[in-house]
């Protein structure tokens, strides 16, 4: 299978593109969403805030499939399988990260009050690239 | 809820973003790809080739999540799920007819020889947009 250390895989990561995150609703439906991403010690990263949808999903069931295209060039696309693992801790520093990363400023500006932000970084089972053209 | 027929779902869907397709793998696991789509009698309608696997999956499962995201405005997009109907008859036609709206071609360019094309047409049973900013 495909690594994310794989160049090309590392490359379409390394641009700000958007990720689509599906997980499992309770009815068993697919839940998808569109979402920040980045790498963390080898593996996606993704945040959200405690008692949404696809974090409450995931705490319910832990798999997670994760699309991320080049906005560019949607022909080039990784596909990541996996098992999710939610943490409060550092997802505050986490979404800053990103904000910087898609933003480009310093403070995550969409903060409300009583939110906890959460991260979620994915074991991958499965890594599928796709480069058509 | 929302609906395909909401201007701004409408003007999404007007262009040519691209959608990622999610399906239930054998193995319970959701299966996400990227492909073309466009409006048909107000449903989504994609094409794939008989025999890949999320044509494959949706012929065990019809139960189908697609994602359409504006590619210059990701916080732009509408989910939609719902059931999948496959049909042969006028596939040929409908890639045609994506490959027009995709590519500026008359004639979808990478058809092989063997391959057989068909359509989904997904009847929603959701319909969320999300206008972030």
């Amino acid at each position: 299978m495909a690594s994310l250390d794989d160049p090309g895989v590392r490359a379409l990561l390394d641009k700000p593109n958007h990720a689509v995150v599906s997980t499992f609703n309770e009815d068993g439906s697919i839940h998808s969403t569109v979402v920040w991403v980045d790498v963390q010690d080898g593996r996606l990263a993704v945040n959200s805030a405690v008692g949404r949808t696809w974090p409450s999903n995931l705490e319910r069931d832990p798999r997670v499939t994760v699309m991320v295209y080049d906005e560019n060039n949607p022909y080039d696309y990784v596909e990541v399988r996996g098992t999710a693992r939610g943490s409060t801790e550092g997802a505050d520093a986490h979404i800053d990260r990103l904000a910087k990363r898609y933003l480009g400023v310093d403070s995550y500006p969409f903060r409300t009050p009583d939110e906890q932000r959460i991260s979620y970084v994915v074991e991958p089972t499965r890594v599928r690239h796709q480069k058509q053209r």
